[in-house]
């Protein structure tokens, strides 16, 4: 299975034109949508949706990320594996979130013509290099065939872990449909702890267990589905009445 | 076959999660987008959405509804089955358009955790629970099993008939793409006897038999394509030129 | 394989439901979306994603193309088949991009009823009558049964080819998601002679091999990945800045 994930919008057939060239080279090749609506050349964004999404995907799956302002100039492809899973992208820290949480067993740079397109444009690598190149993994092609060892640095851990009492800052790492804001404040264990939350200047009480918990309009913080801490406003937009940019400050007992 | 229904949009991938969920379980679903646009927390326009479209999909097709503003609370999740269809929704009101019409064989409450995620967030159900839930019966798990019967009391019918001679009153109930304005007046037979339609305090002639037999910009009334009678601005957007708070009136013969 | 082309949005589930009728007449049949953000009525821009993208798709793709502002009335439906595709869309002028570069075997009209839906309303023929056609031709339905042959005049060469040294003029035929302003100049073999190019009264260099090659917000003009001019902004807009109404020259030598 290849899973795509690009800031190519809907609008231009691009996204269509990668699985056009997907399935003329394997043509039972099973393709999901990730997303393709990350905002234009947000590298954090498309890295964070991946790593959220990534370990609900059948093992096996390939990940082909495309948000790729460094299209054309020297920058390299990454390919990566990891027990379960593949993964290919532009090496701009896309990557990063993922890397930082998984056992990585090998790194290359792709370089091997024999999976791209013969023809290969400036602007256009979601065609000529990654669809071909993930279409030809899952036909088999031998991953360690991509090309030359990557030279690769452990990115730091991007999240903030609690441990039992003290005070936390955090901030907004990514902000979904809804205008729910997600923080890089990673509450696994500590919930029970959390005795204050403040955003920005703004005390909120603890952690709610639902988004209805609260009246309509009332700002809210909950644990969210990737186990990272979440501000909400119930039925409206957390984005919208907020912003983003603030700190979120957290005290656990 | 399953049919995704939600509010979720198309950046944060969590239509991806629930697609890679479901083929982690059922690697051969076939899986269909009915819509991912639906306005956040939008109950009514999932349900007409949802309404609109059904029978167009094959038998044994599995409707998944997430538009589920109460997702942690105590809210019920619905599973219900008709002479052709599954459809799983939360128990707030989307199923009422389907159900208004259809003939209903069993309706039970989602409930046996052993076709739920093993962990289950307070946030995320698409992926947790309705995506597993799909998945399941896909492969063969009972419907029967799912929990127990539900509380069911019939919906009233959503829309209005027309009776040969009188006028009637309807009203806005969905919003297309193009700025079309959908009624709740069902026209199935009576649109040989239209006589006049007013939108509002204007009055516009009957109806016509195509966008293109006005000029451009001028607003229409038409049978749409669903049996309900709808108004539209050629090449336009009524929408935008009208506002959706109008009451309809039609008067026939 | 099919492919789907429309202006009908992500919304309303018009595209879920054009499925849903494929596989009901065609349950293995694989589709895969081109485009259904095309804006509103905008038959130019789908011509122009159905050409650039079409040559990428397996041979044997039909393309369902659905930007029909005349749906209802008397415009006729024409169905195209080429050495290695077929195409079916409104005779309204979407499939002149196409038409103007490929070799034409065989065009109809469709006619035949045997390949629609037994209703058809007057306002969704993507459901009524296109879906239900290429289900027909996928399953083996006779292409040459679908009705009448079509009157068919060759439409101009939309594009501008640069024959060494002069001076050439262009305008923008297309502007995509990220606010690249695609041009009507072929530059395929020409762009090594471009001496200079003018965007409306503003000089821009000669071309750019990679949207990196220039700082950030700085405009450039490319050879794009289909062989046209493009002129961007470096991670941003060049529509949002430009406009999309000005003349281009161009100087080759």
């Amino acid at each position: 299975m290849i899973s795509l994930l690009t800031d190519f919008g809907q609008k231009d057939g691009y996204v269509g034109t990668m699985k056009g060239v997907i399935h003329g080279i394997c043509p039972n090749a099973q393709v999901i949508d990730l997303s393709h609506d990350i905002p234009p050349q947000d590298v954090q964004s498309a890295g964070f949706v991946l790593w959220r999404s990534y370990r609900y995907f059948p093992k096996g799956t390939i990940f082909v990320c495309v948000v790729d302002p460094g299209v054309g100039s020297d920058r390299h492809i990454l390919a990566v594996q990891t027990v379960d899973y593949t993964f290919i992208a532009p090496d701009n820290g896309l990557l990063d979130f993922v890397l930082s949480q998984e056992r990585i067993r090998q790194m290359l740079y792709v370089e091997n013509p024999a999976v791209m397109n013969s023809t290969i444009s400036q602007t256009f690598h979601g065609r000529d290099i990654f669809a071909p190149v993930a279409a030809h993994l899952l036909s088999g092609f031998l991953f360690t065939q991509l090309g030359p060892l990557a030279h690769f640095q452990l990115p730091p851990d991007p999240f903030i872990t609690l441990s039992p009492s003290g005070n936390y800052e955090g901030k907004i790492i990514y902000t979904d449909h809804f205008g729910n804001l997600i923080t890089n404040i990673r509450l696994e264990k500590g919930e029970n702890q959390v005795r204050m939350i403040k955003v920005g200047n703004r005390e909120i009480g603890g952690l709610v267990k639902s988004y209805a918990a609260v009246a309509e309009g009332e700002i809210l913080a909950i644990l969210g589905s990737h186990g990272l801490l979440e501000i909400a406003i119930r039925n409206g937009s957390a984005e919208a009445v907020l912003g983003k940019e603030m700190r979120i400050r957290i005290d656990v007992t």
